[in-house]
């Protein structure tokens, strides 16, 4: 099993680079460009995700969902926010799945 | 910190999904539409994610997000993949931008 | 060659649609709905464009741009805008490229 | 009313620059990079469409929305189709509804 902790890292280092010159990273100049910029990648990357899924191209995909959450985890930074506000969510969301579970078992 | 285990958890769930009926759950029956059905899906959150951060409001944001990679991840596993291979991109990719670093500071 | 109005028809159409009760249509319930849904399907049908083109099947493609440019035109008729408007940046931009080749042409 | 045939004339002349060299302009460099290329285009000016309703910004709306239309109409092209084929399944449209508002005038 991979460390996990990589994305939570990677969620710092992206929190690190909003304070940095917009010229010394890809990541540091995308934060200058703002919001609508990060947005626009967001929608470009789950485009690409989206043809690699019809390409049927397995290296292709992983590559892209990766690109994918990397520049979510921008957006999440460029708002104070990080990979732990959603694995949080995740958590809370299988929190919930287990008590219906357990409710579906009663009944 | 949140336990990041929750996506490996996750992603497990949801390849044992994949064998259930497609009545059983939300993510069974999007299983059984195919992969289009997916893809839609993952591009629908993605505008989603665009429509919180424009309005600046960050439960939705993290909300989205949420909604983004939990669909990425129905993605990934119907192509037989899993979070550890994203995992595993980031930890590739956190390694080669450290041999970077190490180069950059070298010359 | 097509009788080109039919898109100032249904851009008209659609204007007249937005004072209609909401259950009247799909058309009236997606202006209900508000400019977030009328954004929601322009994704979605931009995504179904993407994945028709993936497919190389042409039906497909023109069935997906249609709904593409039909939602459009929902969400212009939402802000007051029309097909008109967009015919007439067309137009606009036909005469700057004119204008360009002939200094083009010139230089 | 802005003359409607503008659309056709650009697809027309959209046709005409797929012999072009790659170099000779936006659009032929475009074609020269494929089917990916136009369609992570198509998805981006979608995504941008929707942060301009978003922002509830007019000029900007019908700006992206032409954007999102002329790049449709390379796509179209890509595949040897043409505006006529949108117009044309707008009309066939035109005419079901029609029919069926007989339908239901009747009923």
């Amino acid at each position: 099993m991979i460390d996990p902790e990589v994305l939570q890292r990677l969620s710092a280092t992206l929190a690190q680079r909003k304070s940095a010159a917009p010229e010394s990273s890809y990541v540091s100049s995308l934060y200058a460009k703002g919001t609508d910029a990060i947005c626009k990648k967001v929608a470009e990357e789950a485009a690409e995700t989206i043809m690699a899924a019809k390409d049927g191209d397995l290296r292709h995909i992983v590559y892209e969902v990766t690109d994918l959450w990397f520049h979510s985890l921008i957006l999440l930074s460029q708002f104070g926010l990080s990979a732990d506000d959603v694995l949080g969510e995740l958590r809370r969301r299988e929190g919930i799945s287990g008590i219906e579970e357990k409710n579906a078992r009663k009944s």
